[in-house]
């Protein structure tokens, strides 16, 4: 039977999803914790929806593999196996059903606004739609470097989130869009600069945003599959969040009570 | 000369302020630390305002020492020696100064409001505010447990904030204030039950809140005491502050996306 898990993950605990000999990467855990647990064999691996990069957090991930155990018990297992990596969902898919091939992909990324021109940074960011060869916006693998943003958003103040959305993204693609819009939000770029480098008029480096506030939310499948949720995981990720906020809301006061202690 | 230091810290990441032998801690991180700067002395040891538990954080704990180093040198040299400990400011203090003498104390504890009854939980807090026995809110040790509550008061709508502010506090007693108030915002206990404690009518135990929401935030003495400021401490911790909000926003999308995702 094939089985597909729906996964999360703090990326900023991990050397990024792919397996590496010797390094922590979040493959490299559920590869061994499956192997240990008799759910793959020696020689089987994993097939992955996205391999994010070190320090890139996911919302909804998908891992799929061959397995003779019993779904449920798998997932269930996998559950609470691991710091910063907790399996959300679970479903039993056709055979071959390959996670990469997403329809779409959703990335969300998180900036501090600390002085960012918002109606700037929406205009840069909406120079991206649609497609373009993204040369000057992506490290570059022998990939083909045309790719096409279905969508773009930004939301928030305080807090300012950036959302893109398309069928596939280049290597380091994300991080570098937000790097330069960030750049126009803040003056230190022109929109002409990012359309002129977007046109291949000119070869540009924005540089490149920093990966612990990227997250990938959300792949869309043609067919949508129907995963059961695990509880326990849902209910952990809840009772985090909450206490990260907490914690924040410590933070801020901190930061403003030491400054005004010292006045 | 006597140097007063402005602290700040990062409990959780420590087993407390007070030293112990082979136990990482607040006073112990710092004593090392100036043993080896030669700041001060084999078997002289730092006074401070407030010896906070093990998780407890701070804004603005109060320590000081004999040196015969320059004031600056030694505050800048120490700020940026530890993870989750800062510098904030330093004074030069009179012959004698004790920093524990301080004639108010201000606590803030941070609450994550999933179904706190507000106003109860402001009626509850008013109780503690004046004169009382807190024999059945504290971990007696031998002090006299009458202390008199100065300030109580609570505000925020998500995050909810409980500031204390008195003379001197028991062991354990702000922790153990807000579990009973907070039993009451959440129908868990009655009023007249806290009252009832409060006036030793009965022996309780409401329980105790969890120390990593807990804040020092402030110290007053008699005569104010002036802190020239350790600029980059102030900036690195306003820089953390505002990495925590942006992963706590991040967070609280994950654990809303992951609910969503295995609908």
């Amino acid at each position: 039977m094939r089985l597909a898990l729906k996964i999360a993950y703090d990326g900023t605990l991990y050397h990024g999803y792919a397996r590496q000999p010797g390094i922590e990467t979040i493959e490299g855990a559920l590869e061994k914790r499956l192997r240990e647990m008799g759910a793959i064999g020696e020689g089987e691996h994993l097939q992955v929806a996205s391999r994010t990069d070190k320090g890139v957090s996911a919302a909804g991930n998908v891992i799929a593999f061959d397995t003779d155990m019993e779904s449920e018990s798998v997932a269930n297992a996998l559950a609470h196996s691991f710091r910063g990596i907790w399996v959300l969902g679970f479903a039993e898919v056709p055979e071959g059903f390959n996670p990469r091939h997403a329809v779409r992909k959703k990335y969300r990324y998180y900036l501090y606004n600390d002085g960012i021109d918002i109606g700037m940074l929406k205009k840069a960011v909406s120079l991206f739609i649609g497609e373009h060869d993204f040369t000057n916006f992506a490290r570059l693998d022998g990939r083909n470097p045309v790719r096409k943003i279905e969508m773009a958003k930004v939301s928030g103040r305080r807090i300012i989130k950036i959302d893109f959305e398309g069928k596939s993204f280049l290597w380091n693609q994300v991080r570098r869009m937000v790097a330069a819009a960030e750049k126009a939000g803040r003056g230190e770029a022109s929109l002409e600069e990012l359309q002129n480098a977007l046109n291949k008029k000119s070869r540009a480096n924005f540089g490149i945003a920093p990966p612990e506030n990227l997250l990938l939310m959300n792949l869309y499948y043609k067919k949508t599959l129907k995963f059961h949720s695990v509880e326990k995981t849902l209910k952990f990720i809840s009772e985090m969040a909450k206490k990260a906020e907490v914690r924040a809301s410590l933070s801020k006061d901190m930061a403003r009570v030491c400054r005004f202690l010292t006045k």
